[in-house]
């Protein structure tokens, strides 16, 4: 009972604290960055979906940090009426709870999809006792699969860190970095370069990472030349720039990480964060909340054309949360023009939706919780 | 063109009165409307889905009118995890926008459901250029099925209104009347008695319902002891109240129709609305939604136990728009308390979910457009 008490106690401080950390890029947004004007847009195409088996042999997540059906819509409405999402003809939806939280944060919701536990907010792959609980990506490795993930935040951030670390607070970034190098990842692209290098244990995992065989690159259009072997592109000392800064990273690194994770004959699991569609929301933005959308939009639009070509790979899309409480106002098919309201600066309790595409996909249909993803994809993976 | 410009104009007008008449019921909550406290919860059944053939005989179709994510996340929540909704594994996301607006009222949405063409706010059962277009109703009708309509609004008005009259103007109550005389529809149940009554030509519709071979009642415990023939239930002046005024209303009326109409034995097409979840939106109230959502629930619940046991019925469960722009700041699974937040007063063109179950109900999957139901019903449904 006491010991419960307690953990209820930290998690209360440790959600405190990992909001206060969630606002970093965030300024409050003014009523101008509540309308999206309208854009350039991108076409997209529809795949047919035949594919060899009835399960996959490698899985691409895409997590939507974020979204829920306003930031979708959003997303289309901007891109006048299409987006890549619309090739996913399986779709159900998804409670988002935490153990003990209405709210969940990105850490217990991250554990949630990667180990099929519900935990505490702030928890990165440890269960409400904080006892380390075997990842996804973790089972694919010990199965011989390839596993790589990537992400636009800083790649020790609570999402892509639920993968591999196994801590009680996502605060603890230099823990989580240290965590990488116990693990056998193929490849990890996204910020957190200084999580690595300026530690106060003194210890340099970047030249860890060098020894053990990665290429360790830190800029993008290095690490998309790159085609085969171990892979730590680390783009940013921290979280990556909005899209006017890092351009199509996302894109990019998916579309790398698929290309090397592929060279294994067994299969891969990958990962991919849009992590800023959560912030757009947090700074009350629709040009963010629409900029981010699109952008990890084009990323899975990669894993969709990889899939297609392939007809082994199931991709699934989802988001650990909603977040601003967004709702549009008002919208134009025609210019792309959408006008967002944000109810809150933090997270929402609200179902968020599950696509996908893929043998298997039939799976991921109906009601169910943010747990039943990772059951399902676990069930699922063929391991030859 | 100049044709075009009065239609525009024409259309703006009626929006702008049709708003107007959407607020009723509604007065502006308070801030204690906005927290549903949590209240008695029911129990939901899970039922077996194995069907007869792959097409349906008969057609339940459920609009939540005001629905999307929020509305029924604040109903689950509400009942504390469980609604009957749950036994629909078959769902897509739906574009709701009119002929000319991103916005719809509920007579563009209901005759695009109704008649799968897109058409201007206000408009009942016509096109873009007011010439009038088959129902599915009336498809139903025409080809020997039984035929119904159920809502807790008046029956007259705009999305009821939408599956059997042709009007250019969803305000036209009584023109929309004298059209139900003008079909054979076998039973209706809802509001509306005044439109029939007390009418500018001087004719009096319930007689003359009565002349038809119809048993005109106006009282719901009279109604459900009606097991054949015609019925017109005509259960208020106008609207129905709230749930509590009116009770089960809605469930009994949509049991009652059931089973009245299943005495055809070449099938039937049945509409029931859950009027006023919309107007719970409109009035910025949680408690409203919450209430509404979960009397709805309970009717697709008389749905299903019928389709469960028919196994020739195809139940659809959508929305025309979301109303309200509603998200949920907070809510609890274990006592059912919801704090909702709106930010609009009117409409928003968000995507609404579509949910299926029965033989056929795989095909209401993926991304598409409210037109796009219509088309699956009428090419689903199996006629002998």
């Amino acid at each position: 009972m006491t010991q419960r008490i307690i953990t209820l106690i930290m998690s209360i401080l440790i959600g405190y604290f990992s909001m206060a950390q969630n606002t970093y890029l965030n300024e409050s947004a003014d009523e101008n960055e509540k309308i999206y004007q309208g854009g350039e847009t991108y076409d997209v195409k529809i795949y047919p979906q035949n594919f060899k088996n009835k399960k996959p042999q490698n899985i691409i997540l895409v997590i939507v940090d974020g979204m829920s059906l306003s930031q979708l819509y959003a997303g289309l409405t901007a891109n006048r009426g299409k987006l890549f999402l619309e090739n996913f003809k399986y779709m159900g939806l998804v409670t988002t709870h935490s153990a003990d939280r209405y709210i969940t944060d990105s850490a217990a919701g991250g554990t949630a999809l990667s180990t099929g536990q519900k935990t505490y907010n702030g928890a990165v792959g440890v269960d409400i006792n904080k006892k380390p609980v075997e990842t996804i990506l973790e089972y694919a490795d010990e199965n011989g699969l390839a596993t790589g993930l990537v992400s636009t935040s800083a790649i020790t951030h609570a999402t892509p860190a639920s993968f591999i670390a196994h801590q009680e607070s996502r605060n603890m970034y230099e823990e989580i970095a240290a965590d990488f190098l116990k693990t056998d990842i193929n490849v990890f692209i996204g910020g957190g370069y200084k999580h690595f290098t300026e530690r106060k244990d003194g210890r340099n995992l970047v030249e860890e990472l060098k020894e053990k065989g990665y290429q360790v690159e830190k800029n993008i259009n290095t690490i998309k030349s790159i085609k085969k072997g171990k892979l730590a592109g680390l783009t940013a000392a921290e979280h990556n720039g909005r899209i006017d800064e890092r351009g199509d990273m996302l894109p990019v690194a998916t579309n790398t990480a698929i290309n090397i994770l592929n060279k294994n004959k067994k299969g891969f699991f990958l990962m991919v964060e849009g992590s800023q569609v959560d912030w757009g929301g947090h700074a009350g933005s629709t040009i963010y909340v629409v900029e981010e959308m699109l952008d990890t939009d084009r990323a899975i639009g990669k894993a969709l054309e990889f899939a297609a070509r392939d007809k082994e790979t199931l991709v699934v899309v989802t988001a650990d949360h909603e977040t601003g409480g967004m709702t549009i106002l008002d919208g134009n098919l025609e210019t792309g023009m959408v006008k967002g309201e944000f109810t809150t600066g933090g997270h929402t309790g609200l179902m968020v939706p599950v696509f996908a595409f893929g043998p298997g996909a039939e799976e991921f249909i109906g009601f169910m919780d943010n747990t039943d993803i990772h059951a399902k994809m676990r069930k699922l993976f063929l391991i030859k």
